[in-house]
């Protein structure tokens, strides 16, 4: 299959990404990145990789239960009782190259760990299902405090999961051994889709 | 990939399964379906499979704009004013055999043709989107008056959709002969994943 990368910005290693932004670029990375939000830096990436034509990844929308709508004469119909219901699966998933991909989007402000406390048994067992089925689940982690991002494999969260029963943390040495980081980029700022390249190279080796 | 279909209900021809069945069992389905919309046999069909561990395939929640939220003390976040929201995507989407699928599920009263009307242009360009990503790109097609139900290919419907400019109807006819029959069956009632099988044999050949 061809791939299309628009300026040449993918397959570029980290390493090099770092080096060609320099000093002044490294301090519009991180001002542009200040007060944008882990969602809103995906959701913003998903736009550029839509409009792109590189991947087709949504995040769901906010699962409510409805209790009652209006429907007035001649306007919308207005709902004026809902209440926020949990997801009973993850919040992003779509299609990149062929590969079903789905995850979560987590942050932490720990430098350390990553605390298990950040996920529940539901979104473990749909990522347990993804996998059975031959999709790509994983998990984007950031690191705030590091401003440090990464692509973790699911395989490995629901064997640390397993292992803690759900409680106490990941080390955040374990999640970098069994990730794949996101580079520093500007268009987007969050470019995911060079750490999926990574692992599926690997997977394909 | 080994796959283990319940009850060895899967890959009998629709023709096999009308004769199996007779006419006894013919009315229990058809009174089984009574009152249950394609939505909800899709549900009932999503729940199935998921529950067998055949596929991961959920609906999106339903789109909707919050405009205020109460946040009473001790009680759980009311939204008291919010409204429906057109959504940009497809209805269904999730993973099969490593397969990414998508689709929209539409149902006519119609005996002769399936209106163009029934669609949108953000939906065709989504499905579009989906199938340039390797997807499988499809629309469940009741025929309610007719009690047939069809796995229709997005590529086809794509090339209908551009030939009228989204106007008039597709033919009864066409649709029949483009489409993956879904067989009548028991449990779950709207058995699609036999067609996508189908389907699948097909594009494999």
């Amino acid at each position: 299959m061809t791939i299309h990368y628009p300026k040449g910005m993918h397959h570029t290693s980290q390493v090099t990404n770092m080096m060609r932004t320099g000093k002044t670029t490294k301090k519009a990375l991180t001002f542009s990145r200040r007060g944008m939000g882990l969602e809103e830096e995906i959701n913003v990436a998903n736009d550029f990789y839509l409009a792109n034509r590189l991947a087709v990844i949504h995040k769901k929308p906010t699962p409510i239960t409805i209790v009652n709508v209006d429907y007035p004469a001649r306007s919308a119909a207005k709902i004026t009782e809902a209440y926020f219901k949990q997801a009973s699966t993850t919040d992003y998933n779509g299609v990149y190259q062929g590969h079903y991909i789905d995850f979560d989007a987590k942050e932490t402000k720990n430098k350390t760990s990553f605390p298990l406390k950040n996920f529940h048994q539901h979104q473990i067992d749909h990522l347990a299902n993804v996998l059975s089925q031959g999709g790509l689940g994983f998990v984007i982690i950031k690191f705030t405090s590091l401003n440090e991002n990464y692509v973790y494999p699911a395989s490995h969260l629901i064997y640390e999961w397993q292992l803690h029963k759900g409680k106490q943390s990941i080390s955040y040495e374990t999640i970098v051994t069994h990730s794949y980081r996101i580079p520093e980029s500007l268009t987007p700022s969050l470019d995911y889709l060079v750490a999926l390249d990574e692992w599926l190279a690997h997977i394909n080796k």
